[in-house]
């Protein structure tokens, strides 16, 4: 395969789907699968759908290095000619993913908060400007930033367990979802929903949060990975460059919202989290926790 | 009357509704039914509505001509003072319109895709603009722009044949909505279901699509005109001042943006249709067209 | 407690609850409770939870006198350290609040016109833009001012009684609602619903403005209060800080158009109620109000 950034009419074909039109440029494609500390990601080329699974125990939080192996398996599929899709799933048992590492955001220098926010954002800004298809299979709790990162996909199903949740209950731990956390948010559910969910920081057992719209349908957890690759089919049936443009039109304003003010939402993030009141907030949510644990 | 634009204070009424209060300004209006050649038109001038009954099979395709006779016609409405209302239907069974008409879109010249290019515009400004009240009495199936008009219209009745599909189905066709086609889809069902509907070029069944919020009601084909008839009622019981302020006032926003980008929009619109990709993908959709209809 | 705007920090403590966090300021707050003349407040220190009860017969309209004291007794809430949330009800039978009082827009002066809807977008602007939990238990009809009162709180619930009505009905009036309540209305109950309200001027039934996500609950009559108040512990559960940021975000574009337009929109709303039409409008409306009472 070309380098990424080099030839960019390579890596997305003009119109109608890929896998039926596109010989793989090698006979042997460098990116079958790999896996690092993190993530497990593995591509079946017949179909041309990979899979990212989270496998970073306990609840697969958020940390920086996490995200930083998020992009860049995020971007290799995204500049491999072979992959139309992705499907995003835990191999943590009852966690999809918990969201943003506290451990992060506490104690730490203005440099680290500084480079951790920006992954965060790009982690978004990749994953919600995908071409790929992307399909959320949510396989246990999901608060946070873990909501986030199913929000940003194409297409979410749960597992119909009510035991396992999902929201941006930031709220819930004194902290504000970003502006491009609520933006994504009422894209999916609407104003009204994401206004009450929003400032009450709830977390909607599953059943709820198919009522609401946050997820777009529930199904036994044996059924999952079978229903999200029905799922992919449907969406990979239609031709790419369309799709994308589509994609693209939906979800550009509020895209472009965030690449406009990065670097001021960067300074919001490290001069909120740098409050003395924020960080006993978030001392005391860790201990909380720790206590919870054993 | 008044030839239209001379007096604009006598189009329409300071308020209140004007069937109640004002005598037709001529003993016989001039306009009691017209029909060209693709467009019958019917005005009752008791009640003060109009019925548009698209006769242009075999699909009621938007040809340029179709959507000239259109714009003519409801101009001629929209300045008749004894019109208030207008019923869209359709006179050929089992469609209400397949949307743009592809011949127009393949193998034309740059002025010809101009010029119908700005046709559709016109379409859709007159119609989504219109101070008359609009029913859309949607007999049949409607996909792409056939959906646009629809959507266009301020209440939308479906027979309830599962047999009857609507939807913007472009991406199934390797093409993309325009961003007003996607705006007024975004004003009726909200930015989830379009993103998601768009995305997969869906066309809907009647009972899906009014699950979905595409069209407000069902009933069977016997009462359908019936039911626009009822529905036009209701709407006409309102003063037409406010009620039209009121229209203008929710879909300004989405009418000036199409307004402060039209040229650029034809543009876009050109270039794209030119690409040989594009042609290709509309000559084999056409050559399915033909080989199913033989 | 320090006078309002002095003190500003001490007014919202910066993360949590303050109920758990903070002694009262001084050993007796001065505002337990007050009444003037149309709206009686009580103050439940121990929870943290005011009452405004609307005690103006026979219909609790907006007049100016009930708009100024609403905005003085809600500003006394907002700078009391003692008070986190509010419930709005009435103390009349069957009326929440008939809305803006149609008596200050008939046959005054501009400088009245001037004055009167000052007042009333400066109740809207304080109350969608309370840093307080604002809950409405709505226990009676509640048409267009009224409506807008209730939409501009954080949660409604009402009665369900199917006799009891609400919403933005201006257009049977021959009135139109200004582009804030509108934006309001769009932010409830999204854009397709408030379009067709809006141009209808629909009083919606108890069960069906919930159907339409108006108001978020109903309840049988007898159980409002306790209803209210178990709302209200739910949304004062969550730190004030984080949850008052949130509310900003979500309703601060919506808030800023108004303060952008503040002054055209008292002009708009000038040349248009001097017109003669809509006073003659508005004067027919007063008769036929007069004659159905007698």
């Amino acid at each position: 395969c070309p380098p990424p950034g080099m030839l960019p009419l390579c890596h997305r074909p003009p119109a109608w789907g890929r896998a039926a039109q596109q010989p793989p440029c090698l006979p042997f494609t460098p990116c079958r699968a790999f896996s690092n500390n993190k993530i497990l990601v593995e591509l079946d080329e017949s179909s041309g759908v990979a899979t990212m699974k989270f496998k970073s125990p306990p609840v697969n939080s958020l940390s920086l290095d996490f995200l930083t192996e998020f992009c860049i398996s995020l971007e290799k599929l995204e500049n491999d000619r072979a992959c139309r899709g992705v499907i995003f799933t835990s191999a943590v048992p009852k966690i999809f993913s918990s969201g943003l590492d506290i451990t992060e955001m506490c104690g730490k220098t203005t440099e680290h908060y500084t480079e951790f926010w920006r992954a965060v954002q790009e982690m978004w800004l990749r994953l919600y400007g995908s071409n790929m298809v992307t399909v959320a299979a949510v396989n246990g709790s999901s608060p946070a930033g873990g909501c986030l990162l199913a929000l940003s996909c194409d297409y979410r199903i749960m597992v119909e367990n009510p035991k396992f949740s999902i929201g941006l209950n930031e709220a819930q731990l004194g902290i504000v979802a970003p502006f491009w956390f609520k933006d994504t948010f009422v894209n999916v559910v609407g104003h009204r929903v994401a206004e009450r969910s929003l400032q009450l920081g709830s977390l909607h057992p599953a059943p709820e949060a198919h009522k609401f719209g946050i997820v777009d349908e529930l199904v036994p957890e044996e059924k999952l990975q079978e229903k999200a690759a029905a799922v992919m089919a449907q969406w990979l049936a239609l031709p790419d460059h369309a799709r994308q443009l589509t994609k693209s039109m939906m979800r550009k304003a509020v895209l472009d919202r965030l690449l406009a003010h990065r670097e001021e939402d960067i300074q919001n993030f490290i001069s909120f989290i740098s409050k003395e009141s924020i960080q006993k907030s978030l001392r005391m949510y860790m201990e909380m926790l720790k206590k919870k644990k054993s």
